[in-house]
């Protein structure tokens, strides 16, 4: 089997100063791998055409694809267009196709003319293939260099993300003999990554597949295995039946509550001091979350977790309001109010200020409630507030899970 | 004045893969832009000795400072050590001083000896120095190669951002001529990006400074300038008078709001349908929001819009969850219930599924209840589900600061 190989470039002076992002780039090399390419580099660049024309031409010259992303907006400091007519040794010439897709797409927005500004938009290299945009003005462009396939997208991710899909249906016409491997993912939780990788041993070493493994913010972690079929299944089947006690059904852990609460009729509910609303939002991002989501409470102050919670006085006096007794009491609370089946919650320093020595910023309580047991957990966690607040959330979705599947 | 540049080259398999998103890159763009750097390319390249050693030489050719992240973990395959040493044209070899950090670092971790495998951590070239990593095992290195200096840094971000910063106060002596540029920042919201440019016209325009703008997902916009002292607080202060009614205070809506709140003694509180606690988490993410923020509710089911919030049964039939007046009821349902001084509201159609031809995705409502005053907007967000959820969540902080500081 040959190796097919791409490189991809993302163009824009604010990507240089670090005013935005680059996150297309991490789109593009997923969507290579998916599809069999390997991706050899990537490049940031800024808007300047000599070196636009120059990477352009290098890239084509040592891969089959090269992706490129940004540089099509409608002012004179977008160079793309021209730097792919530079690269092909071609004119730049106004493309009725691209300014009928034009002034097709701005027709729908609003009335009255396209501005004139967008007839840049328009140019095309001669003999470059106009790639629709159908999310933008920017119509994307394709064309040849050194026999390489150039793609040049919009930088708009969500202009982007549906281009590459068209341009995926093209790509067993552009590159004969590129093979689609097949993609296998296992998704688990409640277990390190280092562990995970104790446990798994020669599982994650490529041979017939390759193997990769993530560990993702919001908690969960990924084996990825990519090949043949065969080999994909084989692979995965030994990995899932080493982490057996830890798997999710879904690729995440609030994906993986919403479904099985979903399909056992069961609802949940949050009462969230540090994590602010984090716990619903992550549960709220799950398409068809309603279903099981009907409230959440972010009781930050202590008379809201003794008012609306029904957590004691007393005990938030003894033990503060970040400690096992009232995260504890906040879970039952959260079951009682709402009626809920399962209820989370979560009270602790999320920093930067009023960390004690006792209890340092990052200390976190979570408590899960379901029905009549109520299991607590304790964690430190480092990092800034937001990493704090998010890390929390993520491991009291992880207690839920736990609680719900019977696996504390 | 000299031009000094940079070069930054993240490392690692994982971001070839498209496993990771690299954040790294961006903010040490950012950092260099800041200290007088002008970042000239960024590359992003896998675990490969050879081809690194001869990127980190062609970065050395070309500019003054390289940025290395990436490639320092314990593993076989993390070959940045080893890359700089060929780039250095050095021996490799242990470094007592690399390997004593090593030591103090885990040693404040947990009880017991350093794995063996950090060993390969304490690797350094001959005539590289060991950057102080303290909040991970691996040592920073910094090296010259054809008179340009090589920072390596790990990939973590965290441990990654204060070895930069530490690497800061070193850049005088590195690069000698090299001026720390003034930075100056404007911050509005609630006028568009291009309106916004039409409105600042050639303040846009490089002249003495330097100016960016960047309109953020969190719904404000930023205008930056770097240049000379004199220079940025002039071209600062033309800026801000022509934005004067859309100024912010802080560097965002919810720092804003829970500044002036705050300075007020006043208190804000949300009911959210369809941003299930994005606009409690945006101001959750706040330091000291706890001054300003005593409860929040997710109040996804109508029953609970009904019966915590006391909107109309017969407004939620007539008019549907999704309507001017449910949204407002909210609003003055949150006011009532928790005394506090604003409050905001909103419900929509985040997706993918639930629209309808009068009502289709995207469509939301919002709220905002300050005193005996309520105002509303509707808005039509396009996107996949949590980019509607996101800026609903950002129009409602918006429409919030609009009615706190008189602009509806």
């Amino acid at each position: 089997m040959s190796r097919h190989t791409a490189r991809i470039l993302a163009i824009g002076d604010e990507l240089l100063l670090g005013r935005t992002v680059d996150t297309n780039s991490a789109f593009l090399a997923r969507w290579c791998a998916d599809r069999g390419l390997t991706v050899t580099g990537v490049q940031i660049l800024g808007d300047d055409e000599a070196t636009l024309v120059a990477a352009i031409k290098a890239a084509a010259s040592a891969s089959d694809l090269v992706l490129v992303t940004g540089g099509l907006g409608p002012t004179e400091d977008d160079r793309t267009r021209h730097a792919l007519a530079g690269a092909m040794g071609a004119k730049l010439e106004a493309s009725a196709r691209a300014w009928n897709q034009i002034e097709r797409y701005w027709g729908k927005l609003r009335p009255g003319p396209v501005p004139v500004s967008n007839k840049r938009q328009a140019l095309m290299p001669v003999g470059a293939r106009v790639l629709k945009n159908d999310r933008g003005t920017a119509p994307g462009m394709l064309g040849q260099v050194q026999g390489a396939w150039i793609a040049c997208m919009p930088g708009v991710p969500h202009e982007m993300f549906a281009m590459a899909e068209r341009l995926s249906t093209q790509l067993p016409r552009l590159i004969p003999g590129l093979r689609v491997p097949e993609v296998g993912e296992v998704h688990f939780a409640g277990l390190g990554e280092s562990s995970a990788q104790d446990q798994l041993g020669a599982l994650l070493s490529p041979g017939p597949v390759q193997v990769g493994i993530t560990a993702h913010e919001l908690g969960h972690i990924t084996v990825r295995v990519v090949g043949s079929a065969t080999a994909v299944r084989k692979r995965c089947a030994a990995v899932r039946n080493i982490l057996k006690p830890y798997l999710l059904p879904e690729a995440g852990l609030a994906p993986s509550l919403v479904a099985v609460l979903t399909k056992r009729g069961q609802t949940i509910t949050s009462a969230e001091s540090c994590t602010c609303g984090a716990i619903a939002g992550m549960l709220g991002a799950v398409p068809g979350c309603s279903a099981v989501l009907q409230e959440a409470l972010v009781a930050y102050h202590n008379e809201v977790k003794a008012g609306y919670l029904g957590v004691s006085a007393v005990d938030l006096k003894r033990h503060g309001a970040v400690s096992e007794q009232v995260v504890a009491q906040m879970a039952r609370g959260a079951l009682a109010r709402s009626g809920a089946s399962l209820a989370l919650a979560t009270s602790g320093i999320a920093g930067p200020d009023g960390g004690t020595r006792a209890k340092p910023v990052g200390t976190v309580w979570m408590a899960a409630a379901l029905g009549s047991r109520v299991v607590t957990r304790h964690s430190h966690i480092r990092g800034d507030r937001s990493r704090v607040q998010q890390r929390a959330a993520a491991s009291a979705l992880l207690l839920g899970w736990q609680l719900l599947t019977g696996a504390v």
